[in-house]
């Protein structure tokens, strides 16, 4: 869509039917709405002003980004957003050559900016091409972002960074920086100090001018953007960001600066959508839901595993007062705004933070709490040093809550919580284990809650695959249970969600088979392992992670360690690749994950 | 030592020994010396004013800490500095009840506080006691820190923060951030404001006392710590380091302040040392030295694994003008300062950054350009998601140059790079090789350069092991290299600087083994294994990392992948714990990894 030869008049009609389109898609397919309505005006703006063909659009996170979709060849397309094989919810370069980069992380865009930046200065472009970034006040807490404005604002690479400044990350917005942004909406300080210098100076003469003049000099003035000025990037703002004629000349200037420039625009979150306009978390991610009256078409009749877990996390705050616990901008995606609700004092979001969020529970822990940082699984890798230098190093007791392990569904490849396990079982001192189902979490959670060394325990998207085994044991360390005993030459060994996946595959086996919930995948149950491997001579893996270094691999460390040679195991774990967007079911269909092509698999074997 | 009861006079004097002492070890064992030096007087001071028996003591980083230890009990132990069974050179619970965390990387420090500020809180002791940080201005540069001021400033927990700027972090410092800090030195902007406002208002009268009051509250001022006013922090600075009676009279002020300040404190790196006095990088980290005229007094006669990738790297930048590369903050350390020195538009210092530097280069790598991003292993943890989520996920060809890899002696176990192997192989796209030897390190970097997808490479700390095998082939996608073939049942399989144990370990043998130099743990070479599988029945691997999910689980899987169940695989490398300090030699003796302990192992099998 030529988006450059409309005028002012067509773009804003274009916005209008951008929002519709955007509006009809994430009603029906469900996605993020709110931020993504109110960037509209300024993503139209950008593709006015810059040129998608050469110059490097650069989206944070990029669930804000559906409007660029539009505006690059997807329109036809978008009415599969977020399905299996259809358009990304995020910026993807597989799908279009106008995706820079993906993002489904927050706050990695200044970064690339400066990489794409010095990219452009060796290749004597600076005169055709420039970096635009387009960022979210709540991406501005990552400390990543402070990294590279801290090298931007000393090497001046040419860039503009647009500034989406909806008062609202995911979550309400945390911390001094999201405060010293919105101080902006006050009023612009700058014109009213020049304003007031002018008519004072006016007012007392020349020797006046003199010394106002050189407090000029020694001062600056107090506007939002002066964090910025100081690290060295230019700040122009606050801008409406609504505003297309405004945003048009403003970012025509700010290209033409030739130096970084931030300009800092404010738009209202679900923008042109009357029911999600405004501050409500529950808008920025949705399922399906009815356009006339905002109310979810889906609604899901068994408890997610979120759900228990928070439930079982306020049954234990009730008896032990030393539990604490952070999200980074998470709270309702984790389940733990109930707990910021009912122990303020307790639980806190330290906005998108996760490094910050494991050292400052660890040094908790220090102090004779035990912190729940409850973090998705894709999220703990942005705090893997955090885990080891500051937590496992230190033998502290944090538990690490990884909610979204396994596959995630519709945001797809950059959110699956796949890895944990490879990176975390090769940490010393940590303890890893996982519930089953209902019953077994709040066993999981008792026995997280009086450990005293550093542990995971991971669970799904959603809910447990169902299983309708005996009744769950305490949970004691490094002990499985043995949830189905024959004489089998067969195991199915099941972790976390992968109990239930083995349940669900076992009922369609010609044999009666064992069942294994492990448990724990560090430290393991030699014991029950060494009987197991008397009896069974064929082991299945059935575990929501990635295989290498995971359950399966686990195991096999532990048979070559105790020299068993005699066993079969195969593992049905994700295979070496990521693992793209769409239902959870029809994903693990093209995996070969569903039960009924996983007893297919053992029954080949 | 009571440092309470003593007088100014008797603390300077203090200080004084405590340099002697610090000179006296470090030039004897090797060590930290101008940051410590620098930083003698905050310590005493700190000392003075808090109490390390209730207050949280926190050191970034902690090389600078020597002085905290010789004031806790440490003086007549301090001898042993560094060697194996003796005193760390970073903050360690386990040896002293006043080291209050584990601190070895860079920039935890503040996230600390502020969780130790939450536990005070929580308790109740806000009257009793105050977390203390100390942090280095080069550390100010990692994200991590503003994602903790971002909380502190917004809900304002007592503490004090001590910034110890010396002008430099580890190499030269970069960015805006130390820009700003610098420019302090100029003046101290409030007072100058204060007294121009009181001159200015006295001559003016009633009405310019109006109008200044009314700018004075639309105006802050441009000190160097407006950025932490602004965050909500209150700044005071910059005062002079090492003026003792003031720094007390600052921090008692500070501690009464019951509100989070930063007291900006400006110190000289290696005061009190005159040839170390100054900037020079070299006087960081040292060896043993004469104290009469700084000479090293040793000389290593190999070449360093790391001089070796400065030669290699340099040679491919002379006929590919595409090659660019980082480092975070260690240009000497890793070798990269030569070639920044030689294209300075191609190799870029970020500054403490691990998180930029890898996704900077990401985006230099989608323009087309082949990023060496060289960063410690231990470092790269600090950068895991930038790894996944920016790199592999986009299967860009950046290049992880992973210098101290395995063991690295006397930094002890905050430094150790032994998981690094564990945390990238389970990454979709990632390559994984290592060379032994300098000609093959050669042939490494060779293959890299042309490579078109993630790949990390690994080396150790110092010179390889020496081996004296046949020629090192030229490096193919995941081909090994088959050194020695006998008829032996015993395989040995090196992998990077375990290819020279290995060969090393067979000169002790009675039986003459075969070798094999895997080169690639990822992808492993099937056809060359398959083959060995029929040949050789007993497997030993050799690699400096960590068992659990390292090169002996790789090849597990692969074994198991292949149905192959007669092999009896025994694998060299770490077992689950941290690994201390002291020379590499009694390290290794201690984890029975010297090669006349291996060679027992293997005839013991």
């Amino acid at each position: 869509m030529n988006v450059k030869e409309k005028s002012i008049e067509e773009l804003a009609l274009l916005c209008g039917e951008i929002r519709e389109e955007i509006l009809r898609v994430v009603s029906k397919n469900g996605g993020h709405l709110s931020s993504t309505l109110g960037a509209t005006e300024l993503i139209v703006a950008m593709h006015k002003v810059f040129d998608v063909k050469k110059d490097p659009f650069i989206f944070d996170v990029s669930h804000q980004s559906y409007a660029h979709k539009l505006l690059t060849g997807r329109w036809d397309s978008f009415d599969t957003l977020r399905q299996f094989g259809g358009i990304c919810g995020y910026t993807k370069p597989s799908e279009s050559d106008y995706d820079y980069f993906v993002a489904g992380h927050s706050s990695t865009s200044i970064s690339l900016g400066v990489g794409a930046a010095k990219a452009i200065a060796l290749k004597g472009e600076q005169n055709e091409r420039i970096p635009v970034v387009m960022i979210g006040d709540g991406s501005m807490t990552a400390g990543m972002v402070y990294e590279a404005l801290n090298e931007l604002g000393d090497r001046k690479y040419p860039m503009v960074i647009i500034l989406n400044d909806n008062e609202m990350s995911i979550a309400k917005p945390i911390g001094a920086i999201s405060r010293m942004l919105s101080s902006a909406m006050a009023s612009p300080f700058y014109q009213r100090f020049k304003k007031t210098t002018e008519s004072f100076v006016d007012n007392f003469g020349e020797s006046a001018r003199y010394i106002a003049k050189r407090m000029e000099e020694s001062l600056k003035l107090v506007t939002p953007g002066i964090l910025f000025e100081e690290m060295g990037i230019d700040y122009i703002g606050p801008v409406d960001g609504h505003n297309l004629g405004q945003l048009i000349d403003i970012f025509e200037t700010a290209k033409k600066l030739q130096r970084p420039v931030i300009i800092h625009a404010q738009t209202l979150k679900g923008k042109g959508y009357e029911i999600a306009e405004g501050h409500e978390e529950k808008w920025h991610g949705v399922g399906p839901f009815d356009i006339k009256d905002g109310q979810s078409l889906k609604k899901s009749s068994t408890k997610s595993a979120t759900q228990i877990y928070t439930e079982a996390l306020l049954h234990l705050c009730e008896k032990d007062e030393k539990i604490v616990g952070a999200t980074a901008a998470m709270p309702s995606g984790t389940g733990l705004n109930v707990l910021m609700e009912k122990y303020p004092t307790r639980f806190w979001d330290v906005a998108i933070a996760e490094q910050h969020a494991v050292t400052s529970m660890a040094a908790l822990a220090k102090e004779g709490f035990k912190p729940f940082c409850t973090i998705y699984s894709t999220f703990l890798q942005r705090a893997y040093d955090q885990v080891i230098h500051d937590t496992c190093l230190m033998d502290l007791p944090v538990v690490f809550a990884l909610d979204r392990a396994g596959i995630v569904g519709e945001d797809g490849e950059t959110h699956q919580g796949v890895f944990d396990i490879s990176f975390l079982r090769t940490l010393p001192n940590m303890t890893l284990f996982a519930p089953r189902d209902e019953k077994s979490f709040h066993q999981a959670m008792k026995f997280a809650a009086t450990f005293e060394h550093p542990c995971a325990l991971r669970y799904p998207r959603g809910s447990f695959i169902e299983n309708d085994f005996q009744e769950s044991q305490t949970f004691e360390l490094g002990k499985s249970q043995l949830l189905k005993s024959t004489n089998s030459d067969i195991l199915l060994i099941g972790y976390g969600n992968g109990v239930g996946r083995a349940y669900q595959t076992s009922l369609l086996l010609d044999e009666d088979v064992s069942i294994l919930d492990l448990r724990f995948v560090k430290p393991l149950d030699r014991d029950m392992l060494l009987a197991m491997a008397k009896k069974h001579k064929k082991w299945f893996i059935f575990s929501d992670s990635s295989k290498m270094g995971g359950v399966g691999s686990a195991i096999l460390e532990f048979l070559n360690e105790e020299k068993i040679l005699d066993i079969v195991v195969k593992s049905f774990e994700y295979e070496d690749c990521f693992i793209t967007h769409g239902s959870t079911t029809l994903i693990e269909e093209s995996l070969g994950l569903l039960p009924k092509q996983l007893a297919k698999k053992i029954e080949a074997t």
